[in-house]
């Protein structure tokens, strides 16, 4: 599949346009090359394997490169707010991919926000939320970035710890501040770093919300609102939205890769 | 002494005017009564006994009633970017304060960055670096908020993660991120949430980073930077300014009271 | 009626979300408690007895006091603009209302646009403007906050401005810029502080504009586009928005009390 | 004198570059012809006769032609914010100075700020306050705009509202916020619209201040802080600094006029 | 026909409001009377004959005025990003309007944008672009300002070439980067100072970019993007719109005339 | 040389610092590897060879390749106002950068600006301005881009765009707007697109504006001031800066070579 194609499907199926004024990450394809026709080179270049990961780093460059990759798809890119310069750490990054003819397509928020593709979504499918009762959750400008819904069965709260713990959390435990209601039924999830969106989550009247890394802040909001907050870890908790892509992907014909590589954070 | 004689002197000490254009949080007095002669009440009131505690919330405002302080200082507070309203949260927090006749005073950045008084100054002493290598760290603007030296006896990684165990952490493990030398000579420090300087930590060739939490994107910074990174919690590292404040405070012959409350993040 | 209820039903009534983006004032409930049912205190607290003013200031937090309300709705509110503090004048109204266990809800240019409860609509009541032929007047952004009509029987301008002497002066006479014709039919009407449309009153081709308080540059752009202005007081002319929330709240069985107090501007 | 000589002295006297940066008015020439000497017309126009104004408007064009001026002096301008267009009431304006040969000069707030010949100093004087006491007031950014000091002699209330009487009121009676001390020593003066400098007036401890025009919330700003305020007139109090450059020019060896149409504002 | 409702009419076909926030022009009406019945005076005044041209300036004033013209309208005006004063170059052409009785009706964008009218439609007439390829080109935020189309017989570089040649040039010949195909059929038009769209024409697929003055970055950008363009003049590419609206007003029965100022750029 | 001492000398004689706030330019060192000592790999590679060129694009680092240098220094660099993404033209660029070890490093208004090694200074020797005569021109915020000065013998307008045409201007003669006097002594420079400096130019008083690439609206400006402007191409004009810095670099002992790629623009 030509280059330009994927990305344009991607681009498509992820509503990438949407988030465009809310997030600081430049999405849809940040490195690599576009059609070139009238140029008399080649037009966009074909794909034939996709590498997924998290993190876009000179280790998951790297693992894209041995495993043949000619794509990677991650979530966090390279680009945060425009690039002055491509110098230092973006200079080494750019460099590898440019030489190892790897190109990069990257999806922050709009994959954070999708209801069935999403980071929190695939959470919430992990928690057993029942989907009936699921919606939009974590108001972000215009869009969501995150969903909330009910198990039918109740967790306790160190079942739910037990449960999250599960994740991919580089051997670190989930940290709890548990200040809310001993049975846990309704969750709010925002991946990654959400404990911004704890004032939603107690409007919305939830037991818990669950996210990926803390702040400082959110330990007294937490205790004066009285809902618990699960801190899952970042990396932990938005593994779920490059797998779902690498699907996708994989149904399109293409051979795929999900690299692991934890953070711990 | 007056309240007005006391935020006065710790303004002037602690250079609260510098840090107004690059901090969200109002700082100096953020809630109490002023001077008001004119009107034919009592001019501002005396304050016999201060409380210092690291966060403004509902648990150390009770705190500090207890104590039978009349003023509560805290490093956050009450107020970032303004308030458009005293409702919800910030209503039983003011609302506790004022039927508790406490004031709060609040010294966030201008706390940070003071290099005798201030946070990582604090934790500089504690970490043993030489006085005669200290020198300020972690711009932000025209400002720092942060401090760097060297020890005269190198630590080991374990080592150092020993000693930032013995803060008052709330039981949770500080966290390493283990990408630098082995030989812990040179150290950067900016408390609390740090993270963002590790690339002005790179450049001035430290060995490693000391702060409080963390955030997803430091992990591969760091290891592309091959520089050290210890978060050894955001209360844990921010105890130290309010404790030198109230060191000042008693001297100037007004009863103190240190609270402590951990938040373990 | 619990709290939240009240100002729930008062912001869908006022539509005071559409003025958020235009007004400088906090409408909406602006100093009070919110439902709090999962911290286990109770929920938002009951409301038996409203008052109502053109003013939230010490005068008038003292009265709703005195008379016994546990509601506070005001025009002109305590905050302007977001908060940096409460100390000086604000820590004196906000203590005030706390102690008093009086909440405040402020209505400023919702109460200013809206076409049959708000100030300009009562002051066009007043004057006996026809029904049918009255429109939105008074351009601000999106929204209006005045009113325009016209007279079955032409007023002079003696005689205006005998009827606008009738509202609630505090004593001190209605101002008149006499450049216009002779008999006023057409009636443009900005209550409070509103010459600065004299441009769009002129470009409509209204004989008068009535407002409340003047401005130096008005006199000139009147004279120069040959309408007359009314000045009858920002006070006198804004009390109509509130007194028709009083009938509007008492109508929900709510007790209610207008509270008094002319500033002669 | 030539045009430009002559306001490039202004200019130089009333520090006109200072204020750039605060005053929505544009200051220095607003309207006329600079120096062409290149194109082969004549350079810069003689000045014989110098016309002064407190406001730029028809009537006082009409006024300052009949005088036989050919530049005309004012306090306000008719450039605000700038000009899109020059139509409507701009047109008839600018086309009068025009067909006129009249060219206009405008300070607006560097005439409200300096010390000696500006609209605060020249009321300090008309009400004898000591000349050793005076001293800036009414920051706007990095200038002032007004000025303080102290009467030997304290005024009554009423005295002080009858001497304000004596100014160029147009008719309309000082209107007074009588909420201060009987005896009045220190006053502060911001003259035109000056009601926003109520809390630097409390905090700097005076007994009144004095300014031109109302604002409906300087009542109970006010009334809360003990301070009286004179609402002498927007134009009433700002014929002093035209009036002073009149004499300033008129050493100059210009003849000049000055042009009296008070507003009642 | 009367000047407001000629305006208004231009005003109407060109939706000039459609342009307002993204044009530095101020466009309709930029210097001229406007309805003053209110004053006495008379309403606007009558418009008998409409002087055009592409440029605002000393010489197209001095030029309308010659041929009896009281209205002028132009492609580029006088007023840019508003005016602070009207003095220097912009006193003497407002003055020259006023001195004059000419009033000024400026459409800038509008008029390169609209798609019969405009100046890049009249291009594609000229250059024989067939009628059912035309569309909207050269995006500007929400609005376009040129047009596309293909020819339907190929032309050859050089023919091209001399066809533009055939302008309004000033006697300065077109000037060629020549790097795409050597058939041109899709061609995409800016008047004026169009090449920053030379990505968009590139993404476009067309074969040519045809503009008025070009700027140094576009000789590498058409390089490598493998597009020729053509740079036929600023003034000769924009005499189209002007034009084709001296036909619109001569059929309303006003008289018309075209000035011909060419500036070789 | 190694790299970064290179481009921090070149820093430092340029004074790039003090450009940053008013140049979209990104200067300074724009794609290339930096210091990485604590990463184990080489620390900033060393410099054999300097190639030097007006213009970043293909044409110019296939031809710095070709010559075998490691570092490309140039006017206009890759990017202006930050890179979204690395994609597209951006994409060959960079990566052709990167494939051939070859840094690129920009220096555009510093070396408009520094008055011994710029653009104006360096056309300013060509045209035989007296050195005594000459002061920095074309100011933009802070700093200036240009220069002025006097000719001992006086230009006709012929001779002086004969002596221009001698640049390399792709074989492109010099327009002049000949709108000033005949004979030109005094002259302002602004290399490349300058015309914006006229109206500077006018009141500085000099004969005539030299400058390479035009804008519609220079010719009336020019000719109502009275001003001769001299249009000698962007690239003709700019070619002096690159070559002293080849000198200073050459006088550093590193091998240079100045590559030629005139636009005709």
């Amino acid at each position: 599949m030509q280059l330009s194609t994927l990305t344009g499907r991607l681009d498509e199926r992820l509503d990438t346009d949407s988030y465009a004024d809310v997030d600081a990450s430049t999405n849809g394809l940040q490195v690599g090359p576009g059609d070139l026709a009238r140029t008399g080179r080649d037009s966009s270049p074909g794909v034939d394997h996709v590498a997924f990961a998290v993190d876009a780093a000179a280790a998951t460059i790297e693992a894209a490169t041995d495993a043949g990759a000619d794509l990677l798809v991650t979530h966090h890119g390279l680009v945060w707010g425009g690039l002055d310069r491509v110098t230092g750490r973006e200079y080494e990054n750019v460099s590898a991919l440019v030489e190892n003819d790897l190109a990069l397509y990257v999806s922050h928020l709009p994959l954070d926000g999708h209801q069935e593709l999403g980071n929190a979504a695939g959470l919430a499918d992990y928690l057993g939320l029942d989907a009936d009762t699921r919606e939009p959750f974590g108001s972000l400008g215009p869009v969501t970035i995150g969903q909330r819904g009910r198990a039918s069965d109740a967790y306790g709260v160190a079942e739910l710890r037990e449960r999250l713990a599960g994740l991919d959390t580089g051997g670190r435990d989930p940290h709890v501040l548990d200040f809310g209601p001993e049975e846990i039924r309704a969750v709010a999830i925002v991946t990654g770093s959400g404990v911004d969106w704890l004032g939603e989550a107690a409007e919305a009247g939830v037991d818990a919300l669950v996210t990926g890394e803390g702040k400082q802040q959110v330990y007294h909001e937490a205790r004066e609102a009285g809902v618990t907050v699960f801190l899952a870890g970042h990396y932990a908790t938005e593994t779920f939205g490059v797998e779902a892509l690498a699907d996708l992907v994989s149904g399109w014909g293409v051979e795929t890769t999900v690299l692991e590589h934890p953070t711990g954070l």
